[in-house]
C-alpha cells in the first residue's frame, strides 16, 4: 500500500514501522528470559488477554510513522487527541503557512457530500442533504475559497507578511501536511475515538486508512482490539 | 491582575497556581530532610544554580493554569509547542466549532497593524506598512469575514451540519477559548520560544501576558531565568 | 492533616494543591463562556457524567504535590506506574544514596506482619503467618540489615565511594524520600491500580493516604470516581 | 552486533529500530512536498543545523528498542532519567521480583574495580583502590550476597510471600531485565547525561553500548550530536 487516498485531495502514507505482534509478546514476557521468534496460538491468547484486561503498556514498544495530508479541521481534531490524551509517545511535525512553500489547496465537499445537522445531538452530522442543495453550497464554497485566495495573493503582492496575509484564507478546509509518529498503543486509542460514529465523517475517513495499515502490520493485536472494543 | 487584554478581543487569565519559589527549593533539596518556610539568599543562589546548569526538573513541581482567548492561528502555534516539545506536563481543553455555543468573533488587525514581509527571512514580519495600505486591508478583511459569516449562517439555515458549515469561516483569525495547565518548566520553555523575535507578533503579545503572571508568582525563578536566557 | 504515617517509619504529606471540583467543571465547559464560582447539583451531575463516560481530560487541570517517605520497593512500584502509564503529568524528585545526606533507615515488618504466598496467584500475598514464624524473620531481617549497614560503613571507612558501597545495603526495604506532583487524573489512575487487592500490601497503605487527601480536596470527583470504579 | 556485554553478567541488545538519518531530514522538511531517498551533503548540513540550533523535534520520529540486563542501581538511575526528563517518548517494561521467574543474579565488582570517594565532589568516584582492599570487599560482598540469598530462600521455604521475602536481598546489585523503547531524541539526551564523567561508572558502561548501536544506525545524526555536545 503506497498511499491511501482520502477525501478529494488528501492521503495517508505509512512511512515506517518498528516491531510486530511478536514485539508485544516478548515485551510482556520480560520477566522470563525467553524470546519467541514466531507467533503461536499461546502468544495470540496472551495478546488477547492483555487487551481484554487493559494491560496495554507492552503496546508502547511498537511504533508507526505516518505522513498525513488533510484539511486543517481534521488536523485540529487529530492534535486535540494527541494533546488531550495521555498517550504521549507521539511526535508531530507539520508544515506551516507562515511561509510559502507550496500552493494552498482546499477541501471542497462534492454536491452529494453535504450533511444535515443531527436531530438528537449537539455535534456530528445526520443524513446527506439533497444534491440540489449540495450543488449550491459546493459552488458557493468554491467561489468563497477563490475569493480568499485572490485576497491572500493580493495581500502578498502588497508586501504583507504571509503570517498575516493568511487571515484571508478559509483555513478550516485548507490542506496541511504532517508526520505523526506514535506507539501502537496510541494508534489504537486514536482509532477508538476517531473510527466512532460520533467522530466527524472527514476524520473517520482518515482513521479508516490508519486502521488498514495497522491491521496489515499487527494482525493479532488488531484482531484482539476489535474483539474487545466497547 | 484579573484578566490581561491581548489583541482586539482576546485575553489571558490566570485561573490557578500551585507552589512558589520555595517549592522549587524544597523539591531540589529532597535528599536532605529539611523544609524551608521562607526564602533566603542561599535559596536564591540555589535557584540561580539550577537554572544556569539546566537542572530544571524541580520546576516541574509548580503548576499554573491559564484561560486563553485567542485567534486560531495563535492557538495553532501554541499547540505545536505543546505537542512538539518534550514538556508534557500540559493539559489542554478547548472550545469547538463543531457545535454552536457562542457567536463567532474574529481578529481584525487595525489599519496601523499590518506588517511587511521580512527582508532576510522566510518567516516572521518586517516593518509596519503604511496606514493607507493598512486601511485597505483592514476593510477588505472585515468584508471578507462578514461574507464568510453570512455564508456560514446561510448554510446553517439550510440545515447543513455546523461541522461542515464552518468551512466558510476564515478560521485563522477566529477566536477560540481554552484552558492550558502547565508546569513552571513548561511555561518557561514556552516563553523562551514565544517571546523571541522570530515568533509571530500576535503570539508574542500573549507570551507577554503569560510572562507577567509568571514573574508575579515566581519572582526568584523568573529573575534567574531571565539572567540565563540565551 | 499534616502528615499521614504509613508503615513503621514512612509517611505521606500533601505539599500543595491546585484547583478544586469546580476547576473540573469549568474546564469541561470551556465551549461556553461561563465561570461557576460555586458547585451545584448540575455540576455534580456533569462530574459524574465525565467520569462515567471516561472523559477524564478535564481532570488534568487540577494538580497535587506529595512528599513521600517509603521503602525502595514501594518507590519502584510507584515509578513503574509513572513510567509505564500514559498519565504523564507527573514530576518526580527523589533522594539518592549516591551521596550521604542522612542516615539510612529500613522497613522491618513486625512479627505479626509477615504474609504467606497466595494459593492461586503468582504474585501478591495470602494469609498472615503465625507470629512464631514472624518473630523469627523479623529478628533475622534486623540482624541482616544491621550486618549490611556495618559492611556499608566499613566500606566508607576504607574510602570506597558511596555509590559502590551501597551494594552492601538490603535496598528493597531502605527508605527513600521523594516529591511527586501529578494531575488529578494521574492520581486517580494511581489509586485505581494501587488500592486494588492485587497490589502489594505495603503500597496499598500508601495509596490509602493519597486517597484520604484526594477525597478531602476533591469530594465530588472522588465520589463519582468511587461510584464508577471497576 | 547481537548483544553487547556489560559488567560481569549484564548486556544491552538492540531489539528494533525505526527510521534512519533520512527520516530526520524528511520530517524536518515536511513543509516542502519532497521525499529524499538517499542522503547527500545538503542533508548532512541540515542535520548539523538542526542539532546545533537545538531544533530536535524531528529526532522524535525515529525510534529504538533495547533489551537491557543490569543491576537495579543502574535501572534506578535510568528510570530517574526517564521520569525526570521531559523526553517522554519512552516505554518501559521490566521484570519483577514479586514473583519468581528466574534465579536471582548479582553484580559483584572484581577486586580491581572498587573505586574511592572523589575528593572534590559529593557524588561520583575517584581513583581505583588498591587490589588488596578490593580483594577484601569483593569477598565480603560475595559472602553477604550469599547470606542474603540463603535467607531469601529460607523465607520462601517457610511460605513467606516472595514480595516480602525479597527484603533479604541486597537489591542494589541484583540484575533486572527490561525493554526500553525511546525516540532518537530521548536516546541522545540519555547519552548526554549518562556518558558524562559525573555519571556512575556502571551506567556509563551501559551508555557506551547504547551509543555504539545509535552510531551504527544514525551515523549522520550521531556525528552532528558529538560535534555539538557541551
Amino acid at each position: 500500500m503506497d498511499r491511501l487516498q482520502v477525501l478529494d485531495k488528501g492521503y495517508v502514507r505509512l512511512v515506517g514501522v518498528m516491531g510486530s505482534d511478536l514485539t508485544i509478546v516478548n515485551s510482556a514476557r520480560v520477566s522470563y528470559d525467553k524470546q519467541k521468534a514466531e507467533m503461536d496460538s499461546k502468544d495470540e491468547r496472551l495478546i488477547n488477554f492483555l487487551i481484554r484486561e487493559g494491560h496495554t503498556s507492552p503496546l508502547r514498544h511498537a511504533s508507526l510513522q505516518f505522513e498525513v495530508y488533510a484539511p486543517l479541521m481534521v488536523a485540529r481534531q487529530w492534535w486535540k487527541y494527541v494533546v488531550g490524551s495521555d498517550h504521549t509517545m507521539d511526535a508531530w511535525n507539520e508544515s506551516s503557512r507562515r511561509y510559502i512553500s507550496e500552493d494552498e489547496q482546499f477541501y471542497i465537499p462534492a454536491p452529494t457530500e453535504w450533511r444535515s445537522k443531527p436531530e438528537n445531538s449537539k455535534q456530528g452530522s445526520g443524513e446527506t442533504l439533497k444534491t440540489a442543495i449540495g450543488n449550491k453550497f459546493t459552488k458557493a464554497l468554491m467561489q468563497y475559497v477563490e475569493e480568499g485566495e485572490q485576497l491572500y495573493n493580493f495581500a502578498l503582492l502588497n508586501d504583507i507578511a504571509p503570517e498575516q496575509a493568511r487571515l484571508f484564507l478559509p483555513a478550516y478546509g485548507m490542506y496541511v501536511r504532517w508526520y505523526w509518529t506514535a506507539s501502537l498503543q496510541s494508534v489504537l486509542h486514536f482509532l477508538d475515538q476517531r473510527l466512532g460514529h460520533d467522530a466527524q465523517a472527514e476524520i473517520q475517513d482518515y482513521a479508516i486508512a490508519v486502521d488498514a495499515y495497522t491491521k496489515a502490520h499487527f494482525p493479532a493485536v488488531h484482531k484482539a482490539w476489535q474483539e474487545h472494543r466497547k
